[in-house]
């Protein structure tokens, strides 16, 4: 029997991961044109776009008009006049990133089932911002890399390494056995977060907001600690209602403030002197 | 000349805000039901969502099957088999507001021009959670109540007052003459937020993150102050890239969390015992 011809529509899943993907948005473009890991096929931005970049003058890209970038993207896409075709980064190996060496403690987050791209995104900028060392993803149940993913990262996904590991519990065993103290985010933890923190090497797992953390996940941990916000009951005669939690990453990004905290904002100076170095 | 039929398409801001729009997801649906201010003309649950809500064996509510749900609203609406048909909010008077005891010191938040849904929803989430008094916007270049902002806020809209202004910067002045405390926050503020922060009644004035905060919105506040972040410069033979920013809702949630740092996560209680009082 022949191959049927849709068969590799069937399984979208399955394209390998070299064919590549459109980014855009002048900050993840930005960030993709100044990381000497990733590799860029071709970059189209408008005449502003280029002046914004400061690649006016200089080799490289193609100019064209916004409508005719929008035509490269998915509908609906917030491109700024700003796009690159490129590939996948490479994968990360966890190991050598942490054996790579580090100026002050480090700080981890690990996502636990976190699956919207603008909340990873999100997510990542902060890490970016905090000078956390890198974000922490299960291969299955997390975003792939995509132009949506780096738009809402705004730039930061080709600034802090996001990892892929396989099993987040088993990853988690290996970082206490590293020595990092393991924070896992929790509306029921123990503690608050400004009494649950410390100054070693820290990873903090954050889960989804509808099903939390994984019992297996959770156990992984040193200890559960919570943001104290302003949770309150109110009761009506048809329900009760309050504000229980604060939006994914909204929380990650108040944590990463808090464990940063007199810290001096040096934990991602590897990250940063390593794309200096390799760039120039 | 005859009225053009096509003349009230033109103008379509000028709906009256008596239309009525749909809220929708069970948080903004459960708050919604339970804000005796919200007027609420009609209530489409699946089994599944009453049964979440708590309103199986009760009046006031049309059994409906998911598809049917998601047809009465936007395409793509992610509405959990959730939605209602309600009445705008009526418009609130920030000095009636003002005027209401409150135990211990009010925190507010202005937003000056900050315009995605998302965003601000996310914000009113945080604002909520976090305890503060009210969210004040601009009539103009602010989302107006919508299914997408109540949705973002997941419940938020109908618990914590959202008060539009004509004029911030004349807000501001009548803020600071009732004896708030003025935050601006700007990255390139004069102090870190933990210690532009006041015991007093404070308000955190927040702009859009392309446009930072107008002028003159700036000059009516009694401090600058910035997030401390890890921005770092980094240079590649292409561009120059780093992470010198939080996405808005984050950075929101972020002051939020300082702000109302060792005081006692009170400061709401007016608005929570409101609700209570005149929902029983």
């Amino acid at each position: 029997m022949k191959r049927k011809p849709f068969s590799r529509r069937a399984t979208p899943h399955a394209a390998p991961k070299a064919f590549g993907l459109w980014l855009y948005g002048l900050h993840a473009v930005r960030a993709a044109l100044g990381n000497p890991q990733r590799v860029i096929k071709r970059t189209v931005l408008t005449e502003r776009a280029a002046a914004d970049l400061g690649l006016l003058g200089r080799a490289g890209w193609e100019a064209m008009e916004s409508a005719a970038v929008g035509r490269l993207l998915p509908a609906g896409s917030v491109h700024q006049g700003a796009a690159v075709f490129c590939l996948p980064l490479p994968d990360r190996d966890l190991r050598l990133l942490l054996a790579e060496p580090s100026e002050g403690s480090r700080l981890i987050l690990v996502l636990d089932q976190i699956t919207d791209p603008h909340n990873v995104g999100a997510i990542l900028r902060s890490a970016a911002a905090f000078g956390a060392t890198a974000v922490i993803v299960q291969t299955r149940h997390a975003p792939a890399e995509s132009g949506l993913l780096a738009k809402a990262a705004s730039g930061a996904l080709d600034i802090i390494p996001y990892v892929s590991v396989v099993n987040i519990a088993r990853t988690l065993k290996e970082l206490g056995n590293a020595g990092f103290w393991r924070i896992a985010l929790a509306g029921d933890g123990e503690q608050p977060l400004d009494e649950a923190r410390s100054d070693r090497d820290t990873v903090l797992v954050l889960g989804s907001e509808g099903a939390g953390l994984r019992q297996l996940v959770r156990e992984r941990c040193d200890v559960g600690a919570y943001i104290p916000i302003a949770s309150r009951q109110v009761e009506t005669p048809l329900v009760s209602t309050g504000m229980e939690s604060l939006n994914v990453s909204n929380a990650a990004a108040v944590a990463l403030y808090e464990l940063t905290r007199d810290t001096g904002y040096r934990r991602n100076a590897t990250a940063y002197s390593r794309i200096r170095e390799r760039g120039q």
